[in-house]
């Protein structure tokens, strides 16, 4: 079977943006499709990855109006939601589209308008994703995250500090990334002293609240060559759930999606974590890069915080993990971000990353909705 | 390639319903996989069609919940929204995933809780899928199909009467449908005597407001053929949009989506109009029936009323129309209006429509969101 290529990308800048979601989207989209060099007309199906426009701006029905602006009427849309993990959902969808034969060119575009609300109100559509019950009783996505980076740290020996260092490391590789919301470094001291969230998390362990977009081109193998010599293949991709009722998880160090949707990506690939070369990791807090790449396989269970205290995620280590700065300081409009992992590792593996750029040829992202409740992971090489 | 078969299908009472979108499609989910004995271990994919839980009910991530209540974790799960299409977007999902080879057991649940939200509250959320400087301007929905009926009236000479004769076949075959809204039947007066709702259209040429969920079990035709003799298959499906800017449309009589994904399904299904044998199409409003059964090519533009006025549409008629009772009769959840009416076209190809039965091999569905802003059509042949 032809192999699923894509064959352009784009994102958008990430941060506080005017206008609304309809046109963020068709920012991205128009870019990628100009990146790609492929005429709207072209497009066949056009899946838009969003959680909430209905909730944060009172529109839906947002695909239709995007195959409008981009001129690409009458492909077929939908609206793919899997919360946070929006994105890597899309990715699936748009990698079924092409894989099943239904659409020969699929154009998926990612994106959240959110920095309109207050960040109380924000988090408020975010949270309608948790468990209602367990809501009330105070067990938020942050306050989950800071009792699981209580009991990582107490099973594992861990240092607060190994947790700030993620912090430290995307917000530096993010600097090299013009279409991050934060493009500064922080030093240790900042992220630890700045002020508690749910101990022993602290503001510079979670991301921001963001708006923004990006694109994805998804077409067969045999039609990349007749558009490019420079196009990825999606060698591997897989999504699992794990219970959004967090009381019932047995470990909550460890994320069943994560650790599922690898194992279904890497027999698709034919590839063990060692061949991995370049990874973005869904930071939304600090503690859950630790998770993943542990989950992922990459670092024996409750070694992750040793890697990032070695430096071997750093960009110049062994393995780079964020390189274009994650969540943390590239930002997180939900719908987008699954979509701003995949652009990134694209980039990677095809030398196209610039100031940014590792060795890669082989490079996985691994988007989570959640606290893990949802989780895809797809694995992208260079397609020649 | 395997064909991509159905082996179950289920839907719950629609109507007025107790409890919330959660237990609403875990009745459905639960329904399809007893009809189809399948465990809820054996699911791979659990795609959830719905437009706004987060709107209607302030939950979102309902997918996640739900593969937790049918015990099908660790499941991909996604929800696909095509606003009042998500039941054939999910559809079509659905079809995808067991096509690309990505699953060879994906559940597909439908649903929507509306009924707990005042009608004005209801028809704003789904009034958020309309082009917003348009609305403000008075375009609603039910306001442009009374716009689109006297177009339809005045173009092709039909009378008025012809429209509520819509309701009233769709009302008669709704009294055989335990899981429809309204059982009774209506009379011609009592649907032209009913209050004026947007000019010619009355209270009787539109649909309620419906909680309710539909389920279908989708798998390859070779895992079908282990589970049972009697499975269906989707020949064809196609989807398309069309712009939601209306007062672009050359012709509001046509609906291009309707146009462009049918030729899609009838091509991949090498079947042409004239094979189809029963037909369930989007009676949100009674003039879309005439619109539907022109544009899919069963009767030449402007004659649809004929049919109807002939009695071609009738339960004994030569092309059956609506034979569960449409959205007219049995109601309209959103998110599960596409996956019931693959229910019903699935139990006639199969013969398993008890009383409500006609004489059909191939059947077929067609889902519209908006005013044909977006359009899946399927067909479904049975299997042996």
């Amino acid at each position: 079977m032809d192999r699923v290529a894509i064959i352009g990308a784009s994102m958008t800048r990430f941060g506080d943006r005017d206008g609304w979601i309809r046109e963020l989207l068709a920012e991205a989209g128009e870019a990628c499709l100009a990146d790609a060099d492929v005429s709207p007309d072209a497009v066949e199906h056009l899946y838009v990855s969003n959680m909430a426009s209905g909730e944060f701006e009172g529109q839906t029905g947002v695909p239709n109006a995007l195959a409008h602006d981009l001129a690409a009427m009458p492909a077929y849309t939908a609206r793919i939601d899997q919360t946070s993990s929006s994105g890597g959902a899309g990715t699936y969808a748009a990698w079924q589209s092409v894989a099943s034969g239904a659409s020969d060119m699929t154009l998926l575009v990612g994106g959240e308008k959110m920095t309109h609300r207050s960040t109380a109100e924000a988090t408020d559509v975010i949270a309608s994703l948790t468990h209602p019950v367990e809501y009330k009783h105070g067990i938020t996505l942050p306050s989950f995250a800071g009792l699981t980076a209580r009991l990582y740290l107490d099973s594992y020996d861990a240092p607060r500090e190994s947790l700030g260092k993620v912090a430290v490391k995307n917000h530096r590789n993010g600097v090299d990334n013009p279409h991050a919301q934060f493009r500064k470094e922080v030093d240790l001291e900042t992220v630890l002293e700045s002020p508690v969230v749910a101990d022993p998390l602290r503001l510079y362990d979670f991301c921001p609240i963001t708006d923004g977009s990006a694109a994805l081109l998804f077409c067969p193998e045999s039609v990349a060559r007749e558009y490019t010599d420079d196009y990825a293949v999606v060698s591997g991709i897989g999504g699992a759930t794990d219970t959004h009722v967090v009381h019932e998880r047995a470990d909550p160090t460890t994320m069943r999606g994560v650790v599922e949707s690898s194992e279904i990506a890497y027999e698709m690939a034919d590839r063990d974590p060692d061949d991995v070369d370049v990874a973005e990791l869904h930071d939304m807090f600090t503690i859950l890069e630790f998770l993943q790449s542990e989950d992922l396989g990459f670092f024996e269970k409750g070694e992750g915080w040793k890697a990032v205290e070695a430096g071997v995620t750093d960009r110049d280590g062994e393995l780079p993990i964020n390189t274009s700065g994650g969540l943390k300081s590239k930002g997180h409009p939900l719908g987008a971000s699954g979509v701003a992992q995949m652009y990134e590792v694209y980039k990677q593996v095809l030398g196209e990353a610039g100031p940014r750029q590792v060795e890669a040829d082989v490079g996985l992202a691994c988007n989570v909705g959640g606290f893990g409740n949802c989780v895809t992971t797809t694995i992208l090489e260079a397609g020649r």
